[in-house]
C-alpha cells in the first residue's frame, strides 16, 4: 500500500492545473512519464495510445485554431500540450508486443474487424491517457486535461494520413497555484457503485 | 515525485493477475478504492464511470454466460469481478457536481446531443476505469482487466433498463504469483510519441 503522501500526490491533493510556472518540461521528463505509463495494462497488450507533445511555439500555433475559446489562452501558455491519440493500425505491432499468439493480429485486421479495431483503439488509448495523467503526477508534473477542442481540426493538421486519431488534450507543466480552482463535488459510493 | 517503491507498485512491477489467493476483498477495500479514483479528473467533472462489484456466488453465476471461454475459469474464481460501466444519463448529476455552470446539463441533454453524451460517457468512464486499476494497486490489490466478454449479455443481465452500459471487466483480489505471466514487450518512445 502506498503511503498517504503518495496517495495525496496521485489522487487526493492533485488538482487540474489551469496555469503553469515557467519551469520547462524537458525531453527527459517526457521519456520518464512514457516509461511508466507504457507498463500499465491494455487489451492484448495492444498499446494503441499515442502521445504528441506540442511544445515549440510553431507547433502550438498549429494547434491554436482547434482550441475552444475557453481553453485557448491557458493552452497556448502551457509549457507542453499533449495530444493524446490512438493508432488506428495498432494491430500491426501485435507480432512484436503479443508474440505468443501469432493469430492476434487477425482479431483486428480487415474491413470486417473495423468496429472491433476502432473500439479497442479508443478504449485502450483512453486507458493509456489516464495512465499518462497519473504517471505525470507521479513524477511531479501537473496536468490540465481537456476535451474542449475540435478533434477534426487537430486530426487534419497533425494526422493528415488518418493513421493516428486525436482523443483528448492535456496541458502539462508545473502548476502555478494561482490557476487552481476549488475542487468540485464528487459522487458518493452509492451513486456510482453496487456490490452484488 | 513518488519514491521508487511506489512507482514499482503502480507501474513497473505490477502485473495483470490471472489467479488470486483466498484473501477476500472487503466492502472497506472497495470504498477505499472508490474514494481515491473519484478524485481524478473527468470532463466537466462528469464522473460517468460506474462500478458493479460482482462478489457473491449468485452474482458470479449471472455473469458467467457472458464470459469468453478463455476468461471463464479465472473470473469465476476471482474474489471480485468489477463491471466497469458508464451512466448514459450522467448529465443528470451535473447540477450537483458542476454547480458553478447551471447550463452544463444542456451540453448533453436531448436527442441532438446524443453523440456528445455517448462519447463523453465512454471516454470518461474509461478514464475512470484506468484510475480504478491504479487506485486498486495503490491500496495493495491486484487487477486482471479484460475485454473478452459479451457486452450485450452483461447489459441485458445487469442493466436491463439501459441506463448503465458495460465497458470492461476487472478481476480483483490479492494475486497468487503462480498466475502471473511474464511481461510482454512494450513499445518504445519513438513508436508511440512525437515531440514537436
Amino acid at each position: 500500500m502506498l503511503d498517504a503522501a503518495a496517495l495525496d500526490v496521485l489522487f487526493r491533493e492533485a488538482h487540474t492545473a489551469n496555469a503553469f510556472t515557467t519551469q520547462p518540461v524537458t525531453d527527459a521528463d517526457l521519456h520518464q512519464v512514457f516509461d511508466l505509463l507504457r507498463m500499465a495494462p491494455t487489451s492484448a497488450n495492444s498499446q494503441p495510445g499515442r502521445f504528441v507533445f506540442v511544445r515549440s511555439a510553431a507547433a502550438k500555433k498549429r494547434l491554436e485554431p482547434a482550441l475552444s475559446a475557453g481553453n485557448r489562452a491557458k493552452t497556448m501558455a502551457a509549457p507542453v500540450t499533449v495530444i493524446v491519440a490512438h493508432d488506428m493500425r495498432f494491430h500491426e505491432f501485435l507480432p512484436r508486443v503479443f508474440p505468443h499468439d501469432p493469430g492476434a493480429v487477425g482479431w483486428f485486421e480487415g474491413e470486417a474487424k473495423r468496429a472491433s479495431r476502432e473500439i479497442t483503439a479508443f478504449r485502450n488509448g483512453t486507458l493509456q491517457g489516464a495512465y499518462f495523467i497519473l504517471a505525470a503526477r507521479a513524477v511531479g508534473l501537473d496536468c490540465g486535461p481537456m476535451s474542449g477542442f475540435d478533434n477534426g481540426k487537430v486530426d487534419a493538421e497533425f494526422f493528415p494520413d488518418g493513421r493516428w486519431r486525436s482523443n483528448f488534450l492535456v496541458n502539462l507543466g508545473h502548476a502555478d497555484p494561482a490557476g487552481t480552482m476549488p475542487r468540485n463535488p464528487r459522487l458518493a459510493f452509492d451513486d456510482a457503485c453496487r456490490i452484488l
